[in-house]
């Protein structure tokens, strides 16, 4: 079996980590645990959502977070979570650089994620597009190996959606385990159908461990030659509308893996644990994360 | 990538997992978690251990506990551990057909573990063979991808520990990742040295997902053709000598993943998950694995 030399880890913890906590998280606390993050040599983090914050109170801070992380931190690549234009265009006018647009692979998820079919979320998307033309896409497909209303995905439905987004010219695009619900064996068989249509796509995996499968689907992935996964500290997460979904894989318990394996993350495991520190004594005591509780003995 | 068509699961849970419970478990609880693995379709249960009381009090009731369930489900295989022949000689006069004798890689481990070298371990082992030849017994290799106290351990010094096995008739092997610090690279390496020396033992794993690695390192010794894990309930167990080892890899997770990757173990998944919530409610409320709180629902 053959892994790649170095893996691009995308920390999403601060966007679809702290959304789904219920009580507020201060904004000093949120700038706090990016830091840490940033000092660990995290070079691409999904930093918050312009949604409105009636839907996600949690991100209301989001044009403060952002300004003052594009202050502070001019090489870091920070990334904001966007459901339609308006969130695009208060992204645009912060300053944001690159967006996630985030559509279902099934319309049944789509419409109880942002009340839309999914023709009509890529209408909103190439509205996007349009008016702002120099912003970077990346694509989040959600569901897209599994819905928990409409149960199995085809793969076809999704090599679809990614054929639209090439057509509005979105090279980034990122599978979603929104459930958790992927096997090792379908990883493989989905990512050997969608390379054998789309061959020079950026393809990225965002994958939930509600079943504690998010770090074997990530092995099948590597051998099937994906280099990009999203992951999340702590292990925090889920999907508010995806009944039963647990937390993201843990970027902890990944970068551990794939740094015992000599895959090169850039990552400072050592400095990442201080921050999953952080997170566990500020924001949530029962990680489901592993490294936690190792901690950083000597091997 | 290929899988096997079906696995064998053996619980350890009743032994592995119990013993790391300092609160004593009745025994009738303890009954009533075995019948329920049984009536689950678990054929092959490591279901306590014959240790000196003032060593594991928990396994105190180890004669009882052998008797009730060897009366009560004849098909089933039932395994005890044994450290030495004063266990081997109880269990073989209760009604004991195989038995589990742990010799760790590492002799540090082995002195923490059974207060013996590697060496006296094997005379002990040999004593117990000429006294009790028809006793079946399984070779667990603690520690055989990483020590807690000397660290690095050599895949020879594993291969040798198999040829002492093979000169005493021992053909059932079990390598086990006492302190979860295995990783997929290494776990296939270790596994193409071990077969390329040994193509005829029945070589089983018993991984601890002490750094959340048990079930991507199932996947790829999968790809390497083991067909036997060993593993416990709820997640439970660890290791009292070995410093921030956790629990086994979670029955009911893995069983899951196999299922729905098609492999057959012939467990009732819904039954065990039954189990595990007596489990949760009787013994440890906080298990570590993740089916237990994705529960029952539909996929």
């Amino acid at each position: 079996m053959r892994y790649p030399q170095s893996v691009q880890i995308v920390e999403v913890g601060p966007r679809d980590g702290f959304q789904n906590i219920n009580e507020w998280i201060p904004t000093d606390v949120k700038l706090r645990i990016i830091e840490g993050l940033v000092r660990a040599n995290l070079q691409h983090i999904e930093v918050t959502s312009f949604v409105h914050p009636k839907a996600i109170p949690q991100m209301k801070d989001a044009q403060e977070i952002i300004q003052k992380v594009l202050k502070e931190y001019p090489t870091t690549e920070f990334v904001a979570l966007v459901p339609n234009m308006y969130g695009a265009r208060a992204a645009w006018n912060c300053g944001v650089k690159k967006i996630t647009y985030v559509i279902s692979a099934s319309d049944e998820h789509n419409k109880a994620n942002v009340n839309r079919t999914i023709p009509e979320s890529f209408v909103e998307l190439t509205q996007i597009i349009e008016e702002l033309p120099e912003i970077k896409v990346k694509l989040s497909i959600a569901t897209a190996f599994g819905c928990p209303y409409k149960g199995k995905v085809a793969v076809e439905d999704v090599n679809k959606m990614i054929n639209a987004a090439l057509g509005l010219g979105i090279n980034d695009i990122c599978l979603c385990d929104t459930i958790g619900i992927a096997n090792p064996l379908q990883m493989q068989h989905v990512i050997e159908a969608i390379k054998k249509e789309h061959n020079k796509i950026e393809l990225g995996l965002h994958l939930h461990d509600t079943r504690g499968l998010g770090v074997a689907n990530t092995i099948v992935a590597m051998q099937s030659g994906i280099t990009k996964f999203e992951t999340a500290i702590g292990g925090l997460g889920g999907c508010p509308f995806a009944p039963g979904a647990a937390g993201n894989t843990s970027s902890e318990d990944l970068i551990n893996m794939l740094e015992s394996m000599g895959i090169y993350t850039g990552i400072d495991l050592p400095l990442l644990l201080d921050v999953v520190g952080i997170v566990k004594d500020k924001i949530k005591p029962d990680l489901t994360s592993r490294m936690i509780h190792v901690g950083k003995q000597k091997d």
